[in-house]
């Protein structure tokens, strides 16, 4: 079983209207509500490719409460914890005529500093029965800024391996922690670490701490800079779709590829089939089946040779 | 004790963005949830001004849960129906550096025909202790087009005075049942009439069957066709804030001289001044008293009586 860790979960509306007009009042002609955040949208890949995923994390109030519903009828299993703040929503609004979309997201509910022990409790007992555990997404407010480093030193008291997908000050206290594989954006990788080139800047998180990294660098693909060696791997065509996602579907494929033991090669092709797959799906945790399976064997994989002086003596 | 029936009641959501960039990500920065509907905000302004008020109507799901919630941290006691579909949210975004609102309306619950049949009943119970009834706003889906014109004639059934806010057919339906007061505003009249000018409009409405008819003109206040004569109602001054709730404020005072049997100059002069202090005030419901008690002395009433040829015999 895969755990993945939601710790700010949303409700994610997505509202359709003919065309946004800002200023003006807008009639929503349909309403979509679902479970969001990061680790749901994992969970939600690895339950459609048929592995066995647990949803945890925080959840509360009224939107909480639909965020749970909408699991059980995805079939999706979870242990959430329940906290005393109102799970935040986030609100997409696709402009029909235009083709884009405007976002919205509120603030996290405040979590209280005995929610965040009893979080840690409850990971405790849930870690045994994991073979991997994803930590991917923002902290809401309230949390210390080493939630996450604290979640992978728990896993690794579990011997479980980490996978982390955050940013900034969560990234930088978690990566000493020692995480399995951490996936930066590009943008994620350029503020951590100063440095505008995507390899140098892997590299230097895995002196930091980080077994191995793989960064998402949009239609460019992925770099994976690791102890086995640094590849970059890249969709054969550019897909035009929602975005939002696609880095959740590539952390579902490299934590499976963790798990499984499978070689880089064949992970990095999994990952960037998977987050392209995701791209041509309109929901966010959902892919199209057709593109994965035309596409993953078709990812352009490549050996960065001159990166191994950068970070592995 | 002055009934009010919502039957699209909403959960209103005001979010504050330091800037609203359409087609971007945003992050809300604060986010206010409170019951709305405009038979919920003329009973909040009931209230306030200490009249008994009860407001019933529909509501269902998670927002509706929130919407009664909401209503009792308020005191106002609520005797709203359950139904199975969810009811609806609006979204205020509040854009701070540009001043402006985008306003998001989600579609309405589908009200099932019994439901709407249980509705009939439960206000045959409520409309005995009813000095008024106020049916203002939109018809959720479902329902049927001469809803209002029903629930009108229910009420001359138990002898109560039914004011109408209402708009399209919704409107035209009910004014042949014989509301005492129906309050347009302008363009509802051009809608309803086909008349751009608003006095021969007013009267037109009465023609069809409302014994009252006063119309919301923005800020050049109120006009009022009457059995016992026709005025024009302007605020002193030209106020600056959120006209949302404007007309509900002006419902309630209207409906509250019609069951205290006050002259028409001073219901209109109350109704001006209320509406005033509503826009003066950010939330939809609530109004600025001491914008309320200077304006009322202050508010400029002339008789029309050129109209009185056009209406009534």
């Amino acid at each position: 079983m895969i755990l993945t860790v939601t710790l700010n979960a949303a409700l994610d509306l997505t509202y359709r209207v003919d065309r946004l007009r800002p200023q003006g009042s807008n009639r929503v002609r349909t309403v979509v509500e679902r479970a969001g955040g990061k680790g749901v949208n994992v969970s939600r890949v690895l339950h459609a490719l048929g592995h066995q995923t647990v949803v945890t994390g925080l959840a509360g109030g009224a939107a909480g409460s639909a965020l749970r519903r909408d699991l059980a009828a995805a079939r999706l299993p979870e242990h959430l914890l329940a906290i005393t703040g109102e799970t935040r929503r986030t609100v997409a609004v696709v402009d029909e005529s235009a083709g884009d979309t405007t976002i919205l997201l509120e603030p996290g509910p405040v979590v209280r500093p005995e929610e965040w022990t009893r979080l840690l409790d409850h990971l405790d007992r849930l870690l045994p029965s994991a073979a991997a555990v994803v930590l991917p997404g923002s902290l809401p407010p309230g949390l210390p800024e080493d939630a996450y480093a604290q979640l992978v030193h728990l896993a690794a008291s579990h011997r479980v391996p980490a996978v982390l997908d955050a940013d900034g000050a969560a990234l930088r206290s978690a990566l000493a922690a020692g995480s399995a594989l951490v996936k930066p954006n590009a943008d994620e990788l350029v503020a951590a670490t100063g440095t505008t080139d995507p390899v140098a800047a892997a590299g230097a998180l895995r002196e930091a701490g980080a077994a191995s990294v793989v960064a998402s660098l949009g239609a460019d693909g992925l770099i994976a800079v690791t102890s086995h060696g640094s590849w970059q791997a890249r969709p054969p065509e550019r897909l035009a779709g929602n975005p939002t996602g696609a880095g959740d579907a590539a952390v579902a494929a490299l934590t499976l590829g963790l798990v499984a033991g499978t070689s880089w090669r064949e992970r990095l092709a999994e990952a960037v089939a998977l987050s392209a797959a995701a791209v041509a799906s309109p929901l966010a945790g959902d892919f199209d089946p057709a593109v994965h399976a035309v596409l993953r064997e078709r990812v352009d994989i490549r050996t960065l040779s001159n990166v191994r002086s950068l970070c592995c003596p």
